[in-house]
């Protein structure tokens, strides 16, 4: 996305003596004239999106902590909890993070449209993302009360209102095409664009409208409804996808190219998505040592007799669940930047990926208040590690899937470099297959060594960054060997042990 | 910051096309040679800079929330209540906040001279962040219990890690100069730099292994010590901006101008750490309402009769205070991302308020659940908005600090266009004197008329959006006047029925 600033950076220090000089009513209609050529009050809109970005990222995890608070009686067994919890509250979480994605996939394509913003655009957006915020909360009461029309309405009335002031703020921007991109400023029929874009904007308000008059008539149909509004960019991309891929053919393009429903996503806003959701992630677990680990005064001098290190060591397999966590949703984080290091470009079917990956990421919470919940080697304990690791595995599944679509059409979408099968490409494979692996071998070891504890997983967890750098090793001494038994001639300059030395170093 | 992104994008179809045809093994070694002269691994960091700043000012902020959820009996009156809050929560948060902070502008100034990262790099960053999000804890342990010297210990032993972790990176990327700043790069003192900057870093270590010393000794000098440690920096940036401005002398430059605490903090990432801030503040909003404010089904079947638009009217109150609160974050985001479009550099005292302006934006969340906690009409709910009142005070109050600040040194910090008293400079003044105004007024009605309520207030509150709207007309007019006043013949060509005409249309 190009970037125009308002205001060009001092112009030669000649201007800039000579209008210190003038007087105020004279720089007051001076700096009129010049405005008005540069429309002075636009502004690039980079970082209201980035705080878009934020505000949608967090409030996509944070609905995880309803989940991770529930309570579980000890004397239950952990299956039975974790049912109850699947269908309710893990429920209400995946389907807030996948309406919220939803809604921030329509927030980019909009604008990828307009780029730059006034004041007026500014506040706009703010309304957009106030209801935005409170979309979480009428799914909740969806969730609670399924029979009751109130939700439903809510959510609908929402989502109608958020669909109204994006088509407000496509009318406005259209009436001053220089807030809107290059290739759409410049086109004659600019008209044909705004009613193409208010159309494609307006239809999930419609449906929503529907939904809400069915949802009086016949209350199950209206939730059919508004799961096909959520779903309906993706399933149709999908499936159009498989078919391109399935008869080999390329894609027709739209007619429209500007704003359709396969236009990339923008990988700068995929990033700052993305980035939101891991440091909300890694920040929730020290709210809650923070919240519930710091001992009352009255208990150290009752029970522990005035010592506060027994008080804290009591506390030690938090500690460690929550280094566990951290270095766990680092690293994820990690294995992400590096990906999206070589990605050029996203697709719609990669960012659908990336929102399956990080909704796991935001389960990592209820997986470390699982962990360090349990008495050590009670049954709960192993199974709160494997849903631990079934939590780890598919969110670095999915990072593996991106990389795989990417690969399918890498002419779009990925850098030179990692094309053609160099060492990054396998460096990349190699980093990305490493929590899957991990995570699918942990939960193999918990069905077979009853012994293995919550504090062993948090160990593990704490030393894969290690397993990065030996990954790091054994790549390039395998490259080595591959080059010198294929191309020994190649392998000259430098001698493996050279090789393994610099691996060494780096 | 100058952007250099690892992997050049597609430099010709020529070259692609021979690529294509080239064998795995031949593109492996072709690969190599060219990694080697650009450096292949390095990458920029501007990623990995957002999602530390993501991080470290959601961990700042997070803090809040044990303020906030601190339950107040009803029948106590809220100035006790607030006055035992302030002596203990209220100073951890604080605290946390400067220290978060004053950590998050050591990280800054760090990587103002590391401008790419590797793998490497990138793992000893985590690897710091996790000991950054850990501080919180350490500090509610040495509130909690002030006459123990563990939480000290830990404190310092945290912060010792911190500062190997980071001397650590300065000396991994000055033995790969090509990770640093082009100035640093090619200047020839390159050990010069290191040993100076690796002083600057590691003297916060060594008096932290000096206060945990004296915690054995003399616990009470042990914490002046670390206050000494945290606010040093700033003290001193303090006092020689006050003597500069003082004598009227200019600032003597430092024979290090590459590393110096003078330095301006980055503007893209004091933005980026405040978009976080607000974000945060933003959702926390609304995770209350979602945790608290969703009905027991047990409880709308018995009490309510079934019905639940009764039982959601009672939580009415909640409503609007979000919506109140969720305005008035918004809008002071929109006054800060009005301020920083202006600006150019950051000075470190402009950084210093910003702290506290954001530390105030923080308190927010406390207000908003003390506004709607308490019955109508009671002495509690007014003092309750008058807590708030004094927090939207300061965080605008700092916020117009911070212009005031710019103003003193515009021709450094301000954009040429707004240095003139121009049309944006009164606008921008308008705008940051929106919110102190209104609060102080507010403030003063409560003492005034006793039937003022919460939701009067979270009414104005959610009305002061129009007041920027109306703010930008009376602006115009005022000009208009003016112009038509001292300069008539310039006002000729536009009159100032259109200046008004054209101010209602923008």
């Amino acid at each position: 996305m190009e970037e125009i600033i308002e205001h060009p950076v001092a112009e030669g220090m000649e201007e800039r003596k000579r209008s210190e000089t003038s007087s105020f009513l004279e720089s007051l209609s001076e700096h009129r004239s010049t405005q008005s050529n540069t429309h002075g009050s636009t502004q690039s809109s980079q970082r209201l999106l980035a705080y878009s970005d934020a505000l949608i990222s967090i409030i996509a995890t944070v609905m995880i902590l309803p989940v991770a608070h529930t309570k579980i009686g000890e004397d239950e067994e952990l299956k039975e909890s974790v049912q109850v919890l699947l269908t309710t509250k893990i429920g209400v979480y995946l389907m807030t993070f996948l309406i919220v994605t939803v809604a921030w996939a329509a927030h980019v394509r909009l604008f990828q449209v307009i780029v730059r913003i006034d004041d007026c655009l500014a506040l706009l957006n703010l309304a957009c993302m106030m209801l935005i915020t409170f979309l979480p909360y009428t799914f909740s009461l969806m969730a609670t009360f399924p029979e009751n029309h109130l939700g439903i309405l809510l959510f609908c009335g929402c989502v109608m209102v958020i669909g109204l002031i994006q088509a407000l703020v496509v009318v406005y921007a259209f009436s001053r095409p220089f807030l809107l991109k290059e290739q759409i400023q410049t086109s004659e029929d600019l008209k044909v664009y705004k009613h193409h874009i208010l159309q494609v904007i307006l239809k999930v308000p419609v449906m929503c409208f529907l939904a809400s008059i069915f949802s009086f008539i016949f209350l199950q149909l209206s939730y059919v409804l508004l799961a096909m509004v959520i779903f309906l960019p993706y399933i149709s991309q999908f499936l159009k996808w498989c078919r391109s891929k399935a008869t080999g053919e390329e894609e027709t393009p739209d007619p429209e190219p500007l704003y359709q429903g396969s236009e990339p996503l923008s990988k700068e806003r995929l990033e700052a998505f993305s980035d939101g959701v891991y440091a909300i992630v890694a920040t929730l677990l020290i709210l809650d040592i923070c919240e519930d680990n710091v001992p009352d005064r009255e208990t150290v001098k009752t029970v522990y007799n005035g010592s506060l290190v027994s008080a804290l060591s009591d506390y030690g397999p938090e500690y460690l669940a929550y280094f566990g966590s951290f270095v766990t949703v680092g690293l994820l984080w990690f294995v992400h930047h590096s990906l999206f290091l070589h990605v050029t470009k996203t697709t719609r079917f990669m960012g659908l990926l990336n929102a399956f990956s990080l909704a796991f990421v935001g389960g990592l919470p209820l997986a470390y208040q699982l962990t360090h919940e349990f008495p050590r080697n009670s049954n709960n304990e192993l199974e709160a590690i494997q849903v631990s690791c079934v939590i780890i595995f598919f969110a670095g599944i999915n990072q593996l899937g991106i990389w795989v679509v990417a690969l399918y059409s890498e002419q779009e979408t990925l850098h030179r470099y990692v094309r053609y099968a160099g060492r990054d490409h396998i460096f990349m494979l190699a980093k990305l297959a490493l929590y899957p692996c991990v995570a699918l071998g942990t939960f193999f070891l918990t069905c077979i060594l009853s012994q293995f504890s919550a504090s062993i997983f948090h160990l593990m967890e704490i030393t894969v960054p290690l397993a990065f750098l030996v990954l790091r090793l054994l790549v390039r001494v395998a490259l080595a060997g591959l080059r010198l038994v294929f191309c020994p001639e190649r392998a000259i300059p430098r001698t493996i042990l050279e090789e393994e030395q610099d691996a060494l170093v780096t």
